[in-house]
């Protein structure tokens, strides 16, 4: 008997920890509540007090969580799975629900008093790995340095996202996107490392 | 009689702005309250009805005054001057409540149901009109689009400041901006035109 209510509590958290991303994503921190979330969820008031006791708890469920939303495909190596990466989180924002409420969460954090800076760290990890590798493959500059690079990329992403959702409700984002790495991967890549990455196909530079 | 009158309304008004500023730059949207901030502006209930009726209705005459809370003194042209900007904007958003409240506002609009991207759009026209004047005076590269790069610097700086908010309350926005010109100017200034930019006294590249 065991089994089976264990399995039962991990798929009730799924449920909640879903419904409250749309609830998030839909109405911000602080349009959100938690009874509009157990309603989402179709859970009851005892379900929800056992996995979470507070809004302010599923918010934090949400944020951490944020890597664990998204599944990056194997392919490319180097710089092109960097610039890869950077479209395929794009297509995750506007399709995947649990990462876009965990991404406005992090954006809007200073909305619910949380000062985590753990969701932009790990995009920085992940973005040291590829610079390194880029690097193994010759592909960088000499002045560059990975960590550094990686940190200013993760800047420049996060206000890229958040000035594409504000103008468009992120439609421009990948064209946004076209148009960063036009300007910065000159200060990264070696000449022969720039001609060799190409931009996902149907992109082009954000309109002048 | 009128203009006492007049003039009072004008300092009234001034005096509940500026609380407000306050008040969202301390809590949030969503933690802020029109009673809060009329004790905080020491107002009666009818002086602030008579200026602003709702929450929403002072939260968005905070985001849209943005760039008339800010004054940026004369000096330097083209490049230097987009440089300069920068590091002005970083410092104002370190001194200067109302400002800091705006920009705040402009990044969690989501969470009181704006979607207005004024403030971002004016930042696109300033950073425009230095690009304009770098192309006067031959600082960019030939296959630099001006406006489309207003349009990424304006991204980019935004998400970097929000970073460096999460990061270290802004402490290392400065370092921060240091190292995104690093990457950033090599795709747009001509080599002449990098080696003569100058970064603020005082600055360095963040620590990796």
């Amino acid at each position: 008997m065991a089994e089976p209510k264990q399995e039962r509590a991990v798929k009730t958290r799924e449920a909640i920890l879903f419904a409250a991303a749309e609830v998030f994503d839909e109405c911000g921190y602080s349009g959100a509540s938690i009874s509009k979330i157990m309603q989402r969820a179709d859970v009851t008031q005892g379900g929800m007090y056992f996995h979470f006791k507070s809004k302010r708890g599923l918010a934090l469920a949400v944020l951490e969580h944020q890597q664990e939303f998204v599944h990056f495909p194997d392919g490319g190596a180097g710089l092109q799975r960097l610039v890869d990466l950077t479209f395929f989180i794009a297509h995750e924002l506007q399709t995947n629900v649990l990462f876009r409420a965990s991404v406005r969460l992090a954006v809007e954090q200073g909305d619910f008093g949380v000062q985590d800076d753990t969701a932009y760290q790990e995009w920085v990890e992940q973005l040291y790995t590829h610079l390194c590798e880029a690097r193994e493959l010759g592909q960088l500059l000499p002045e560059v340095d990975e960590r550094e690079c990686a940190n200013v990329l993760v800047g420049a992403y996060s206000g890229t996202q958040v000035f594409s959702n504000i103008a468009s409700g992120r439609v421009d984002l990948a064209d946004r996107l076209v148009s960063m790495w036009r300007y910065v991967l000159p200060g990264i890549a070696t000449p022969s490392a720039l001609a060799g990455v190409a931009m996902p196909k149907g992109t082009r530079r954000l309109a002048a």
